[in-house]
């Protein structure tokens, strides 16, 4: 017999699991894809690259169209959105978001995959035009074709989706000023890299990029639309329009309704197949909490590259068969222009506060033979447990491919490697690609030298 | 009481030795570095990137004067030849290659890092003008300024060294033509790698490259210089100028001749602490065989970067503390223009000859989101071992930093990671940098499916 597989959320992790579910053999199931949106499937972390216009056509942000999965044979019904989930009836109860009309739909099991959506602080004035969350393609439509007539810009918030828009509106010629509450922006950083990584983006940038941290904003201003930003501090800043870019959160308010267990950050808390604690319900994806493989400890860390391996561990135990996603790194990377910023693991901060005795080593080195053209400055940071000289994690920015780098440092953290270990790993080198010395190298020497004083 | 340290050879593991010990604490020594060379510590592998011009001037690759190290208190001796070693005198034997004149020098620690040169195949003619080969920076000069007035060149072998003269010659736009003797070139890749890189190497240079193989120069014809290289299959080549590419071998008569174990390739044969079997007598660098973590097995894979490691254990060790190099994992990278070629671990072809009973995997797909502008194909080919699920060895070529992702793996197969831990590896994603699902995953997957059939 069928069965009937229904999944809530269509960006990521819900058409992944769709996908894995058309190649599983042997599994007979009915797939039911709902989501609220008029579309599926499509790169939101791509957005601020379509608004910058790297990328001319929005269209080419969608990576399935429903019929691609229809003619595989899911049904995907655009527009619906769930508003209730009855776990015990297993049903769920779906409303079209044109006409308003309600139906129930069953399920033999259920994947949630709702995501997450923009925290909209609720500021005096937030409602006023040309005030835009970021989110769905139609928003980056919104934002590029406002930009295009705009001088002047604000960016509330200073996380990786306010940089990346920060380059758009830089490369663009668009004044713009970027206000974070917090000391620093970039907070999943240590403080002391923000500071440099700050530092690096007013270089490129100054003439036309300003930071505020430490500051908030109190009110919006203007007649119908848009003109002014009042902050905290009490700074009175001009602007054409404003993006607001303070955090997400988890879509997880139904979920929560109909008993199932939230974790971390209000996200569903699943376990490493990941099954909700409520039974034949699934989450996977942004909507989720995450196994933190340093900390030990639950984290909220949505990412794109997360939804789509959970996405996969779902949909193969759906089908009755059997995966285990051990969880995550943390591991993430952003740009501005060519400044290259990522991490992976445990920050120095974060390390300390799990309890860990830290020893740390940040080093700046040429990414490659000082002698090549285009050798470029790369920092790295490296946290190590002092006590059984784990490496906990990475952070780097600058040139030479810091993300790769970081990779590299994460696969040595996933298999639990030793700085010992570690400063001995047999890395490529050519005078193209890096030193002699891999700068990780020298930044786990440095580390070595410190604790054995050699 | 000061220890002599006697160090022989100039290059990178003789420096690397000398460098270390100079900050060593704690440890009372005299350091005598002789080289045959009339300079010491430079780059080598930066010699194709000089000949092509990237690097103005030659100097540049010296990475440290001779001076240098004499300020910090070591004697740096220049062209000063070790003609014997005397191991149970604890004595070498010096000649001035300038005036022939002969010393005997007393050491309570010896370090052998005579290096490699290149094989020089005993070829009709091979004693006419125009015909280089390639170690010192005399040599990388001499080329250089006879590339400038040349229009056609051939260079024979088409390894690494080989590829980035082509690289070389190609982007000053000379005629050049790379005679392989076996059926591929960079024979350290599988054969149908080899053939796609070839393929790729035309396909950018088809207008001044031409690539032969399975074929060998028989003769150098000329009066007084080069003008004609005659192959084994009747080949009649009209060229201005050749370079021997044929491959390297270890300096390591003196040590043979001094009873000193050979092993590999006869490199010296050295324990996880640089020492030879002879008391006292130490080896690093690229006249020593390395133990490799994959085949579990001894091989010859001379590299800078393991110069610099194995110099470093070695000191340590010299200096009476303890370090304990484990052992290489081939990594290796080169590049022709924009290709970037790379690998770890073993082949398939190599995997196989040491009786690993092997599953494969060989991706191509887009290095970044597809819909960013600079999106370039990586071609990845994975090597795990079907029984244990352990990687084994990773080829790769093609954009999107082909190296750096080679050392991710590098990093997992040192760690032994297996196939299912590999692929849930957290990396990281963001659209100018990876696919959300990165191409190392890719293939992990293709290979996982391949096994489980899902």
């Amino acid at each position: 017999m069928k069965q009937k597989i229904v999944i809530i959320g269509g960006v990521a992790a819900g058409p992944k699991i769709t996908a894995k579910l058309l190649r599983t053999k042997d599994f007979d199931c009915q797939i039911d894809l709902y989501t609220e949106e008029n579309l599926i499937s499509y790169s939101s972390c791509g957005l601020p690259y379509y608004i910058e216009g790297l990328i001319p056509d929005s269209n080419r942000l969608i990576v399935r169209r429903p019929e691609q999965f229809e003619e595989q044979g899911a049904n995907i019904h655009l527009n619906k959105r769930c508003t209730k989930i009855l776990p015990e009836e297993h049903k769920i109860i779906i409303q079209d978001t044109i006409t308003g009309e309600t139906q129930e739909v069953e399920y033999d099991k259920l994947a949630i995959t709702t995501g997450a959506r923009p925290i909209i602080p609720s500021i005096k004035g937030i409602n006023l035009k040309n005030i835009f969350s970021i989110r769905t393609l139609q928003d980056g439509i919104n934002i590029r074709q406002k930009m295009l007539e705009s001088k002047k810009a604000v960016i509330l918030g200073g996380g990786y989706i306010g940089i990346e828009l920060l380059e758009a509106f830089h490369a663009n010629n668009i004044f713009t000023t970027m206000i974070e509450r917090e000391d620093h922006i970039l907070s999943l950083l240590d403080p002391e890299i923000s500071d440099l990584v700050k530092e690096e983006i007013l270089a490129i940038a100054k003439d036309n990029v300003d930071i505020i941290t430490s500051d908030a904003i109190t009110a919006f201003e203007g007649t119908d639309k848009v003109e002014k930003v009042i902050t905290k501090s009490g700074k009175v800043i001009e602007t054409d329009m404003v993006i607001i870019a303070a955090g997400i959160r988890p879509n997880t308010e139904i979920a929560a309704e109909a008993g199932i267990e939230l974790g971390v950050s209000n996200a569903i808390r699943v376990n490493n197949r990941m099954q909700t604690c409520t039974k034949d319900i699934y989450a996977a994806g942004d909507c989720t909490e995450n196994f933190h493989l340093v900390s030990k400890n639950y984290a909220w860390i949505p990412l794109g590259s997360t939804a789509n391996k959970e996405g996969r561990c779902a949909a193969i135990n759906m089908a009755g068969q059997y995966d285990a996603f051990p969880g995550v790194l943390g591991s993430a990377v952003t740009r501005f222009r060519n400044l290259t910023i990522s991490l992976t693991g445990l920050t120095e901060t974060e390390a300390k506060k799990f309890g860990f005795d830290v020893i740390c080593a940040t080093m700046t080195k040429k990414d490659k033979a000082g002698y090549m053209p285009d050798a470029a400055n790369i920092t790295i940071k490296l946290v190590v447990d002092k006590r059984f000289k784990k490496i906990l994690g990475a952070q780097a920015f600058g040139g030479g491919n810091a993300d790769k780098r970081v990779n590299t440092v994460a696969s040595a953290i996933q298999a639990e490697q030793t700085l010992d270990e570690f400063l001995h790993l047999d890395m490529t080198y050519a005078p193209p690609f890096s030193t002699a010395v891999d700068p990780l190298i020298s930044a786990a020497l440095i580390i070595n030298n410190k604790i054995y004083k050699n």
